[in-house]
């Protein structure tokens, strides 16, 4: 896991699913911001990083907003907009979920790029004043998650 | 677990995944037949069925012969065969893999019509003379499974 | 997984719990008998080898006998009967368990000593003639167990 | 999970394992202290409570004192020290264990009726003023332990 108290870059989304509004990392300043950052055909994400972002979901609730973020880097094709939003449904991910835009200039996308994410699944903590705390890919360890995330909540905002 | 001997309706594919040849039925008379229906955004065909089915062609080798069947029934845009392919190689699915056709009548296609699968993950065993021995829905019990296919291979030819 | 059609033993067992009677090989010549050698303080048995004997009894029923075995090789005053007795009940086991008897002249009790067994958990399935037809170290795979105690069932008396 | 701001009241131990001291909540102030409720032959405790207390240990380190506590209420002649012993030693585990005192006056142990502990296992956390902060019987939300632990340690001494 490694704490890089460095800005988080803003999001680069194309769409988002179960939200009506329009998430951004400026807009929730002063909020914890936890992204899960997968593709849907990733064995990992589906096994262990989507799980766990939806027991943060049920365990924080509202002290924290996590946000999903489709980051696909392969097999762009076979995992389009309308296979995610039929996943999402089917795995009863409720929180809402971003497309990171690629802008065509490699296989990577925008967001991703800008975080220097490794790959999915990676789990990414944002403190109240926009700093990234936590950026950990693979799997990760579920009472060090816990700790981590109740100490940015309990920073003042 | 339903055992049925009824005779298999013949497969009904418009494309096959994982193997050069075209699988039928009557092609393989003479053959134990294990069937895995499945889609690839059911989450207890990836937790349960397509894992079991993995273990049955490694338990069993050459024995028998293991198809799967793609049998899409909703959700038919988000399932197409550019996003199958992707799913097979990233779990490593090994063996030949048929998308079962939809003529459009109806959203359920049509060897899953003919066989009657009630929903996925079905697992469907066939015996040498081409009749229906096993038809299960659901989670299906290791021991018996294993039970039933040793059953089959053991009959004669 | 090994398999080695020579005749079992005799079982020599101290005392017996889940049952009124006193099994022996020699009575149950013309059934099939599983035996499941642990030691309740052996972890791989608490978590593989004991469920997965409780599975054997629930899919298998009355098609087959199923025996513990108490082989206590090491912290043998850790594991009296006294002991053993709880642990039955606590992990609901309902089946027969033998207390493997140790005539004292070395750490590896009897009944142990004449099959041979490596270690705990050892399961171990006997023909209706009596013959060894299954010895297996450790975990075993779930389908070749089916298929295994499949076809000795089916086995005429 | 109950938390519960009393203080906690002296452990009262027959017998200490792995370690040379003789551990008490009154030299421990100033340190969180996590105590493990367990009995040896209690499932849920192998299967899940002893885990976490392990996972606690590895992911905390020495930040807080984790203490195992062997409060045996039944069965008791099943899991006397000799046994208790064994169990440790194939289990692995390696943070100091206290076996309960029990002063016959009924089933349950001195320190296990001093807390009010429901059953096993109980997950208690002390904070560095003695008091009881956590103190919860069963399965425990393993991000909800982190997270209470984090507050714990980061509570100035």
């Amino acid at each position: 896991m490694t704490v890089a108290a460095v800005p988080a870059p803003e999001l680069d989304v194309e769409r988002w699913f179960n939200t009506e509004s329009t998430p951004t990392l400026a807009g929730l300043r002063g909020e914890v911001v936890v992204i899960e950052a997968f593709q849907m055909l990733c064995p990992g994400c589906v096994s262990h990083g989507l799980p766990q972002a939806q027991r943060i979901a049920n365990t924080f609730g509202r002290d924290l907003v996590i946000l999903g973020l489709h980051t696909v880097f392969e097999h762009h094709e076979a995992m389009r907009p309308v296979s995610l939003e039929a996943f999402l449904y089917e795995y009863r991910i409720g929180f809402p979920v971003g497309v990171d835009r690629n802008d065509g200039s490699d296989s990577i996308p925008n967001t991703m790029r800008a975080f220097g994410m490794r790959g999915t699944p990676s789990l990414i903590a944002i403190d109240r004043h926009g700093l990234i705390r936590l950026h950990a890919f693979g799997q990760v360890d579920e009472l060090a998650v816990g700790a981590t995330l109740a100490r940015l909540v309990d920073e003042p905002r």
